[in-house]
């Protein structure tokens, strides 16, 4: 053990191999639900010290789990509970290598902070449109290796759509140096494609190219109550023919999430919380004219929406600070959540056609069967996307409310497959929804990725035990 | 073999599968340069009949080409000369199962010719963008394998982007039914984005679920003459900034292509022509809101662009025939290209801050080992996507050029290799750029790549000897 210790130390520098101490921040999830034990954590500086790395724990046998801010909600960044698993962290490798303006990409490695990746674009004239509420601590790399949403795939795509080349270290340890800017490269098979959203089983990312856009002229925030889950989607057909691909957000929430946002944070206001609503929307239009035509398209947008009753009120932000602070209420449900009590995340799409069905179907079923339990919905229903979340009844303990869960999150998956929908829209598996995958993917689907990670990683190396069911640990 | 015959008439009836007779169609690449000899061409009907005909093939050990139009660039469709394998023609699963206008999706099956899939999309008031210039012919199936380009890639996406889900027959003949139109899915491994672009060597798509716009409020073009490639990369990003999305393509041309064009149709009219330019760019403004706002915005970028000597002269179209000109002139350069002579054809991407550099670097090459030889270079910039095309000397016929050809290939794929370019941007490797891909892609690349075709068709059943160089035939 000592002696694969001073291997590793003789690669990264005695300072970068942590195995005693507090090693909390790797080893237990974001979400502070499991823990694991790492036999060490490996911080390596550079991508030969990444290769060199994972050739030493191939050697050695022990296998590594890839981390980057360890901010995933699917428990797919933390070692198991063996102590025989490396933590390789990827947060030393964090240069902004190259921002090209003329080309619109940006390269960077793997370890760089969302946010400081948005600040270089920026600070360069250009938009990098990947946002999330974990901004501020988890990294481009960890975002990529589960192909990461947020409130700007409408317009802008996931993770993989803004990503046009990657380097990437191969579970044998070699490097695959593919960090090209091209728009278009049909040379063979979409690896790009199929290392993004693999959760680190197929390769460490250690850096990308992503695209970047010109800065809107104007970016401005709209509030709306909605009297139902049909006039929300008729709202967001006609929102995206009169603005185009001017809307750039499309963000849902139930009066409850509102509710509990007001209860617990008295401080933000409640955009047209006089009249409360069944549901509100926020949407966002991005203008490459002026902040005046973006005034413009919207009003004339939300007159016609109220001559239809797809609304029944509006609100368009007359500042930026009035924009901030509805985007605010928005963010801070979680937390609101969070604050109220225990309650179970389920993050799921349906095609936006069917939501008003699933909406109605999955709410009524789970009052029959847990008349108590409060749903929670929001979410990016411009991209079908919800967050289907559960919350226990009031005053409920998390001890009380544990052995409901899995029959509540059945009741929702169960729904879910019946109206063609995604049991993880943009969460990713993890460790957390092995056992989903495993009963929701058709036989053909999961053969046909546990051959490809049989392919690329025979000796189960890479996150062992992590997306697929029943991968070697 | 006649007994194999038969089994194959079971599966999918007697007059459907073609033996005898004259095959060229499905024998003979688009471009007429390879001819192969098919055992049989076999016409399923469904998905349930292709997935009988691939276990039909894997236990007769027959290798199958599969096929849609027919009409690649790079001899990926055609059997090879052995007179073994088995054409599976995929012309009659051609129809629209399904429009959904509240997603915006619409599924299709893999034999629909691409103008029927525009067409259809119209017909319920929405836009689908994939177009390219084989679009009366080929089908959607060969555009999702051979992920194609064509002119509107600037804006939408290859075909790649445009896709949400698939159905696929395995090479093991299992159907994997994917039609999906959900927007977001992070639930395993990229299959989708894997089988796209993979040119029916994993499995053959039998149907795809697709994305849908809403239609433009107005589509307007301009053609502009360019002094420079270096003004054409500033005109790029200006007008990126300018026109944000609505900037649907960006088609460059050079004085050859359109000297041929004048020479061979003297029946089309080449804007601009009382004073030639090197360079021009056809533009092309897709507008949600009106053609009066369309016109304006493209009317003060085309202003400032003279302003700042980017351009010399511009003709914004005064009607929709007016535009249907200008795109008949960018339209025809091949054909023109084809009534002039021989000339050999690359597909080349490189980034767009590359551009003027390439260029230079590379004309200089040229004229200096073939001082006779003709460029013709026109294609997608606004992609960095150029098809920089060679024509023969004047005069000069095919047999005494082909002797040329490796030589000047070999030329400009090392200047694209030198600027970390792509040597098939749009057209993918087919048979022809086999040989290319083995000297031009990292072994690391190519190793995935191989682990990936023998981990999904260990039996190398599905179009073997096609895009990897070295598998088994």
């Amino acid at each position: 053990m000592n002696h694969f210790l001073d291997q590793l130390r003789a690669i990264v520098g005695d300072a970068h191999v942590l195995w005693d101490g507090d090693l909390t921040q790797w080893e237990q999830d974001w979400r502070r639900r499991v823990r694991g034990k790492a036999l060490a954590v490996v911080r390596p500086a550079n991508v030969e010290e990444v290769a060199a790395t994972v050739r030493c724990c191939l050697a050695a046998g022990h296998s590594i789990v890839p981390q980057g801010g360890n901010t995933g909600l699917a428990e797919g960044s933390t070692p198991d509970a063996s102590g025989s698993q490396v933590v390789l962290s990827l947060t030393r490798l964090n240069a902004v290598r190259n921002i090209d303006t003329a080309n619109l990409t940006m390269t960077v490695e793997a370890g760089c902070v969302l946010q400081t990746v948005q600040e270089a674009a920026a600070s360069s004239g250009l938009l990098f449109p990947l946002s999330l509420a974990a901004e501020g601590s988890c990294t481009i790399g960890g975002n990529l290796a589960t192909n990461a949403g947020g409130t700007q795939v409408l317009r802008y795509g996931n993770a993989r759509e803004l990503c046009l080349g990657l380097e990437v270290v191969t579970p044998d340890g070699r490097i695959w140096r593919g960090t090209s800017g091209l728009r278009k490269d049909n040379t063979g098979y979409a690896l790009r494609d199929l290392m993004i959203g693999s959760e680190g089983t197929l390769g460490i990312i250690t850096a990308a190219t992503l695209k970047l856009y010109p800065q809107p002229a104007a970016r401005l925030s709209a509030w709306v109550s909605v009297p139902s889950m049909e006039q929300a989607v008729a709202l967001l057909s006609a929102a995206r023919t009169h603005l185009g691909e001017g809307l750039t957000a499309f963000e849902f929430m139930d009066a409850q999430s509102l509710q509990l946002v007001q209860h617990h944070m008295p401080q933000l206001r409640v955009p047209l919380d006089q009249e409360p609503s069944p549901y509100s929307v926020l949407l966002e239009h991005s203008d490459s004219e002026s902040e005046t035509h973006a005034r413009m398209l919207f009003e004339s947008l939300l007159e016609s929406a109220l001559d239809n009753a797809w609304i029944t009120n509006a609100a368009i932000a007359e500042s930026l600070a009035q924009s901030r602070a509805m985007w605010h209420v928005r963010e801070h449900i979680p937390l609101a959540q969070a604050q109220e009590g225990p309650s179970l995340k389920h993050d799921i799409s349906v095609e936006i056609s069917k939501m008003p069905a699933f909406v109605a179907h999955t709410g009524e079923q789970l009052a029959a069967a847990y008349p108590d339990v409060r749903l929670v919905n929001f979410g990016h229903l411009g991209d079908g996307n919800l967050h289907y979340n559960v919350q226990a009844p009031a005053g409920m303990d998390a001890k009380t409310f544990a052995p409901l869960e899995d029959g509540i999150s059945d009741l929702v998956y169960a729904a879910v497959l019946h109206f063609g929908g995604s049991f993880s829209a943009e969460h990713g598996i993890g460790g957390l929804k092995r056992g989903v995958l495993a009963t929701h993917k058709s036989a053909v689907e999961l053969d046909m990725m546990r051959a490809i990670k049989a392919a690329l990683d025979p000796h189960h190396l890479l996150n062992p035990g992590r997306v697929l069911p029943d991968a070697a640990s």
